[in-house]
């Protein structure tokens, strides 16, 4: 599955697999656009990447940040023209589309709502087995994203303890 | 030349050509989307939508609405969606994107920036010659807006006379 953290200058996407029952990184990183361009080419770029991202991993799920109101007025809108472009990309791809919450993410992965962004980079680390700090923090809120989505499929009361011993075999 | 008046639930599309100095409508109506499906299905619907106008009708030009901040979040955030899945998907395509705010549009078509939405459209279809209403109103304004870069291209202080002697010939 594919998680998108969705943004215009920047937007985090991160790649995961199940292996059994454990999680693995498949890729992540952060699709940057030039700040000196237009919103129009931008957005283009975005498409393309994020269409290039689903043709090569070919993920039956996008997880997505869902937008919600921000102080900053022009980064809110930025960011919901961004998260509709990728929605859009997704859903014609075929892709099952699931957007979750900044709180439900933090939530489902560290077990608590208002989890720093630090935090929530270690247990993302701690629970795809990867041992070097995870930069740009967008690819780790991205993989962060996909896995609140494999735990939250996989249901229950236990989605911790499902991340989590999967992470450790 | 295109004109999208952006939003999810309706996206207004106009369509004009230049013949000699009238410019003419060739297509205007709106693009509806189901309030009943998510979100995402309700965005990769109106990417379709988008792309089948562009392939139609190759314009060079899509001038859009510029989304700006509005007092109902939720609202500005589907427009914000809609109108980055417009943007997107018009500059992969190949056409220039002209963005105008309400105010311009209003301003180059009736010559006052306040004016209500009936004078625009009354002007709409007195420039493009069209003896009928024009319904529903997000064809009109989507007109508008394409008449409105029409307008600007053209360029210099007589905007009005040169939409204007258009019209009436």
């Amino acid at each position: 599955m594919l998680g998108i953290d969705p943004g215009l200058s920047r937007c985090g996407y991160g790649v995961i697999e199940r292996r059994g029952r454990r999680p693995i990184a498949i890729a992540a990183g952060v699709i940057v656009t030039d700040k000196e361009r237009p919103i129009a080419e931008r957005l283009a770029h975005l498409q393309r990447e994020v269409r290039s991202l689903i043709a090569e991993h070919k993920p039956t799920v996008v997880a997505i940040e869902r937008v919600l109101f921000q102080t900053n007025v022009r980064t809110a809108m930025s960011v919901g023209q961004a998260s509709g472009v990728v929605l859009a990309e997704a859903a014609n791809a075929g892709c099952e589309v699931a957007e979750y919450s900044p709180n439900e993410v933090k939530e489902t992965v560290t077990g608590w709502g208002a989890a720093p962004k630090e935090q929530v980079e270690r247990m993302v680390r701690s629970l795809l087995g990867i041992d070097h700090p995870l930069k740009p923090v967008d690819a780790a809120d991205a993989l962060a994203l996909a896995l609140c989505h494999l735990a939250r499929v996989r249901g229950g009361g236990g989605l911790r303890m499902t991340l989590g011993t999967g992470a450790k075999q």
